[in-house]
């Protein structure tokens, strides 16, 4: 009989905030299969449970996934990071492919989650706090309250389609918002909406800032901006 | 000096998805706040946590939140709650505040942890699974990838609105979606976008229901509908 793959969210960045599932599953595993930019490179998900899961004595499979664009090369890394899995699964081995956040939410696992059910194998889904939820604690803000509307984008496309969800929704959460940080001031500027916006950039680590969006400051990968028009009438 | 008001994320329903965190906060506590609709009445919430975390010798505080919508009502409660938790804050007692899913994503305790805050105590807010993530995971669907766009949505306004946004959006999430169901399908249907639904009905729960709208069904408060319009290509 065949592995099963878990595909775990392990939470935002803090080893506290694993679930109780996530922390029984992976202390009990013997293969954990862990996404990395480049072999060898570390990994922030591998880093996250280290801080309460005992990895020793463990196999740890890493997948890589490069960041790259062209469908061909995500493509040949879906494909291999499954030949990997699927070695194990057919030794009937469980796999724990653990991922930063929640398993759902933007996550490159489902990729290979999918890939491996269309292969056959059972999968199971354990979901994580995503970043954005995180944030919004960390912040001390709402996302959604009563009637209002959230829209959650890993991406900036064109200004227009960022104004007009500006325009639609209450509440905006832009995740991996750093590189676009100047043309999202802008509009945001031009919208009056800069005083609604707090960045949440590297939230949990040493370097974390909250506040409000600052022309001056570099902002990384782990950048998520959350634009709250709402104000509560009690 | 006073206690600090923590603003506690449970998950969606199952005592497994708690976090660690909330875990060891909770199993350290002396006072826990529970939102229950009427007194006396039994809390989903205090529910979950029972599963994992030993109640027994501590404060349970109830908060009554009533299924009001006039204004007054709901100030009167929020009010009431700020009133009884900082008695215990004043005491120098730490105050665990449980709501279901996340805290920040349409949770009513938000309005105490408000209050709480401008009355001049320390709060913390401490995430939780929202329950669209684990009705994803148990649906074995990816909520956003890639460039997608992700809509969440607590309550349906206008039929015109719910179709502008399965326009605009890629994915999208209408929690509490029981009561308008039928409206629902009826829209979606229209748009050709029926075979793209996925109801989760009572997740975690002995009635669980997944799978496509059903008209001929009868669904509760906990109804959660998951439009996923984008197709991978791998």
């Amino acid at each position: 009989m065949s592995g099963i793959l878990y595909g775990i969210g392990v939470g935002p960045g803090d080893g506290q905030l694993l679930t109780i599932r996530a922390y029984r599953l992976l202390t009990g595993a013997k293969v954990i299969a862990v996404p990395v930019k480049k072999y060898g490179e570390s990994s922030r998900a591998l880093n996250i449970i280290r801080e309460t899961v005992d990895v020793a004595g463990k196999t740890i499979v890493e997948l890589e996934f490069p960041m790259a664009r062209q469908k061909s090369v995500l493509e040949e890394s879906h494909k291999m990071a499954a030949r990997k899995i699927s070695a194990w699964l057919d030794q009937g081995e469980d796999v724990m492919l653990i991922t930063l956040g929640d398993v759902s939410v933007y996550s490159t696992c489902t990729y290979v989650l999918d890939k491996i059910r269309q292969m056959g194998y059972p999968i199971r889904i354990i979901p994580g706090i995503p970043s954005f939820c995180s944030g919004a604690a960390l912040a001390g803000l709402s996302l959604a309250e009563g009637d209002e509307k959230l829209a959650v984008l890993s991406s900036l496309g064109e200004s227009s389609e960022i104004e007009k969800i500006l325009d639609d929704f209450d509440n905006v959460v832009l995740m991996k918002a750093g590189r676009q940080m100047e043309n999202i001031e802008k509009i945001l500027e031009e919208k009056g909406l800069l005083k609604n916006a707090t960045v949440i950039c590297n939230a949990g680590m040493e370097d974390m800032y909250i506040g409000p969006v600052d022309g001056s400051r570099e902002y990384g990968y782990f950048t998520t901006l959350i634009v709250k028009k709402g104000s509560r009438e009690l």
